[in-house]
C-alpha cells in the first residue's frame, strides 16, 4: 500500500450547514451545485468531503454517531499573528473557539476551532516547520 | 483560509501497535526512533499521525473515547484487482476486512478495513476518477 490517501469523508448532521460554514471560510466546492449527497473540496492533492452521516453508516453499515471527534486536523501558518488572524477568521463565520491561541510545550502556537459537528481544526504555527508555499507541508 | 489542510491526527490506544499495523502496510515513518509520544507519516503534501488518545484529550481539554469514527479516509486505486490486491494485503497484516470488495450503487467497487482503533479505510476503483502517477487524487 503506497504511502498516500485520497479522500477523507467527513459525516455530518446537516450537509447544507457545513457546506456553508467551509464556503464561509473561504474554500469552493468541486462538486456541482445540485449535489444533494456530497459536497467535495479538492484540497493539495487529496480530496475532503462532507457526506450525511446516515449515508455513512449505510456505507459501511454500521450504527455511527457523531460524538466528540478522536482526531483532529490541522491547518499550519506562517507565523504566529497568522494563527490569530485565522481564528478571528473562523469566529467571525460562526465557529466555536475550543482553545484560544497560546504558546504550547512543543515550542509553537496553537488554537483550535470546530465545525458544525464538532470537527476539531487545530490552527498552528511551528517555529521548526511550515507550509510550503503551494500548501504542502513535511514533518521534518 | 486556504483551501489545504496540513496533519491528520488520529488518537490510538495503543501506539506501538498502530504504528505496526501501518508499517506492516509500507508505511515509513517520518519520527526519530526513540519518538515516544507521536508517530508521523509524510503522505503526497501532507502528514498523517499517531497520538495517543489521552494526549489528545489533554491537548483539546476534552473527554474523548474512540467509538466506530463518524469518518473514513479512502485509499483510491486504478483498478478492481488492485482493491482485491490491497484488501488481501491488509488482510495478511492482520487487518479486520469491514465490508469485502464489491461493486457499488455510484458504479465504482470498494472495500472497506478497519485499523487497530477501529479507523475506517477505503479501497475504492472510481471509473471516473484515478489517482495521478503522483499520487494525487481530485474530485471531477
Amino acid at each position: 500500500m503506497q504511502q498516500r490517501l485520497s479522500i477523507i469523508a467527513l459525516g455530518v448532521c446537516d450537509l447544507k450547514k457545513s457546506r456553508k460554514f467551509y464556503e464561509d471560510l473561504g474554500w469552493q466546492t468541486a462538486t456541482q451545485e445540485g449535489a444533494e449527497n456530497i459536497v467535495a473540496f479538492n484540497l493539495q492533492s487529496f480530496v475532503l468531503t462532507l457526506y450525511p452521516i446516515e449515508k455513512l453508516a449505510e456505507e459501511v453499515d454500521m450504527p455511527i454517531k457523531i460524538t466528540t471527534p478522536s482526531f483532529t486536523l490541522a491547518y499550519n501558518v506562517a507565523s504566529e499573528a497568522e494563527v490569530d488572524a485565522t481564528i478571528e477568521e473562523a469566529r467571525n463565520i460562526g465557529a466555536k473557539i475550543v482553545k484560544p491561541p497560546q504558546k504550547v510545550f512543543w515550542g509553537g502556537y496553537s488554537s483550535y476551532f470546530s465545525d458544525p459537528d464538532g470537527y476539531l481544526w487545530e490552527v498552528a504555527f511551528n517555529p521548526f516547520s511550515q507550509p510550503e508555499p503551494d500548501g504542502a507541508f513535511k514533518w521534518v
